[in-house]
């Protein structure tokens, strides 16, 4: 058994950019050579989120559209403390959750041939982000 | 310390259809043989989520109706691309997310009382479906 | 490796009370001597959920705010059944999720400086509250 801790660096635009990072955090498995174990892919920050969904173009921009709808940018109380607008960029990625754990086997993710894992960053402009990628197995 | 990975087969009637898979996993706990550790519990495929919840007729109906609510069946760009009508599946699931971390302890998963772990199948048609069941510890 | 499975004790104001958690789940890492690896916080229970946020006062109203109108106080069916009142409390719980992994290195937690672990008790009334922090790692 072996924990290796890996890092994934993006370059988003923010405002619900979606990212799929499935090959990325599929890469960092291959190269940490375990074959079963659970991975912990875990966003550095209050305002991304990670889940997963089937990747194509329509459902990223429902997604998008669907959040805007339950949580629309506006006046919050966030915003009022600190003038910089992103109230509800802090609610979208509190209440999808940070971080997800996916199992591996034979040193593949277990994951259904139309689901990839997403990062989406909700904030308000463009940003360098962290994502953590930790195996954990044998 | 070991990693043991299983899975549970769920024949769903789709549509929101919430199965107690509680049994199922801690019979898997069972079979390893682990005493102390974590189980991650993780749907495969994009239209589907695990949670716990108090798993009683009435709350069922209740988790129905609020992903009915907030995420109506209805027009997606996902539709559009596919036609299959599902859009509002993909969204539910993305939303609540595909899996679930319970740590286990003396060979009992520690949940409350009234705390399930449920399958929510809210694609628009029957499924069979395969739930990862992976336990790790000693 | 391994597993170390430990407690934190919250009392709680129910309705909505969010409570940071992050120095107490740092306490039982350090106490747990682990350097590398994952620490699973679930909550006991199924009328809480755990989450991320940045931890402040206008946020925490948001988080409160938000609920109460995506999932209002009313009628749902668990309440015709049971008569306790929490419907509502139930259904924010299962979406929100009660558990969360956060991966550590070199002992500490890998979160975003403004990023902090939050429970949050969705009952009705005053509640004891026992929250799993279990440390599995090397």
């Amino acid at each position: 058994m072996a924990v290796v801790t890996e890092y994934l660096h993006l370059s988003t635009g923010g405002n619900g950019d979606i990212e799929d990072i499935t090959s990325g955090v599929q890469d960092k498995l291959a190269a940490s050579g375990l074959r079963d174990g659970v991975v912990t892919v875990s966003a550095v920050g209050s305002t991304a989120a990670v889940t997963t969904c089937e990747y194509e173009p329509g459902l990223v921009k429902d997604i998008k559209a669907l959040l805007d709808r339950l949580i629309p940018r506006g006046e919050y109380h966030h915003d009022q403390a600190w003038g910089d607008g992103n109230g509800h960029s802090h609610l979208r990625a509190s209440l999808m959750g940070p971080s997800l754990s996916i199992p591996f086997s034979g040193g593949q993710l277990i994951l259904g041939t139309w689901q990839q894992i997403i990062f989406i960053d909700w904030d308000t402009r463009s940003r360098k982000r962290q994502i953590v990628v930790q195996m954990m197995g044998e």
